[in-house]
């Protein structure tokens, strides 16, 4: 799994990493990034979906079989607040494994320095589908050289 | 509205350029980069998302008033093909024009080469807001000076 | 397809009629009901969501394989008006048709004496899965005695 | 809250009862009647909605002022499990109150004679709006005679 986000280029350009994984249940966490940022100087509402919806993906891949590719079916979000804040971690869990599709939930929480100010700025309904034998398609399974020593 | 869009530092992240606006329709384009994709090389859900999000916001933008600030309420995007291909469009339309509440609809192509391999990838339907008053929060109404010469 | 709408009982307690089917697109209609509503006097939310996933259901069947069966894998609607009116019209359409999922989008009608306030009341993007060989799920194939001569 | 429950005839036409009420969270039940049925002789997935979205708009209004009424902006909702079993329980809170908007989360679970067979069926996230002061649009505020005394 973690091979497989270390491919996630676009991670990468938010600075998300995951930060915990548990069976059916993944945390990325991200910086606040003034390039990432709306016109209101917000994190941007696709931001906030992009990283919670890898976090449902991976939280589906922990439950899936090893051969199994993942890929996102749909996902729906509610923006709760504006996502202003330090760091944004996005907690995403299984609530329903199936042999096709699996449907995850994911919450997205400001941290602020003082965390009386922490908020949550987003909950995920998403749908996911492993793929099996999709020429094209499979998660990587090594890890790139430079991120092998990170984990 | 463009004035808004150039202050949208993560579509220039996505190298989006808004290619068309019409009341209550607003098209915005973005080529493929490798940095905007995951982990099977396609381009991330999340920014086929954002880019969607920001098409809805801007078409919802062009029937409000013109102190009104918009934000994002809620999207839901059904992602139909992998997002392959040279370059991206996000066709977005007001369904419903409401004095608070206005909610659009979005479809992402993939356009390639040889347009018999045009692809629609995603469909979104979204809630935006429109914001009067709120401190802290209204659309940018002035272009920065390096934007300025570029419509 | 029929058949299998003959056995929907909730869409005779609707007192829902399908008014046209052609590959990719159905038609489902029902007339204004006291016992339909809810506390201001419309149509309920939830009566406008289920005739607009059956319409989705059954528009995706039109395209499946003749021994699949459909359900429901999530459905989203915007409500765009309160549902007054003396009939509702639901349409919807394939967007996406694969071996597994498909995705349609719908639109419900209200219907007034007065055309000029026919009005959209809602919007729908819905995902239905094709089931085959899944035991005690299948289509009907035959129509019902007393429905047979209705067609 | 009780007193605009009672006037939701479709709730009724459903057989569903308010079982909880506290701030910010709503319990409805009903249970398995065959006219409620799609064409498997599961709850049609549009009924299991239908009741999840009333929980969620007395969850949400709750915690809205008196004078404000509540109707549903959007809602989208994830079948799990086709609904079978002798009852249904739709348990409803809220994520976000604001001042217009209410967020809210619902889930629906099947209870069968045996506990160990009880499922969740669904899982739902609705927005919900407080509108006050608009001509044709408020709660009930009375119990309908009939009604009183049944609390």
């Amino acid at each position: 799994m973690r091979a497989s986000f270390a491919e996630q280029a676009f991670m990468a350009t938010c600075g998300a990493t995951i930060t915990s994984v548990e069976p059916g249940a993944v945390i990325i966490e991200f910086p606040f990034r003034d390039d990432l940022t709306q016109q209101h100087g917000f994190i941007h509402a696709g931001v906030v979906a992009a990283v919670a919806d890898s976090a449902c993906g991976y939280a589906a891949l922990t439950l899936m079989p090893p051969e199994a590719a993942v890929l996102s079916v749909e996902f729906k979000v509610n923006l709760l607040a504006p996502a202003a804040g330090e760091r944004f971690r996005a907690i995403a869990r299984v609530i329903r494994a199936g042999r096709t599709l699996t449907v995850c939930a994911a919450e997205v929480h400001a941290i602020h320095g003082d965390a009386r100010d922490d908020a949550l700025v987003a909950a995920m309904q998403a749908t996911m589908i492993a793929l099996v034998d999709r020429p094209g398609i499979a998660e990587p399974q090594v890890l790139p050289a430079d991120e092998s020593g990170r984990e």
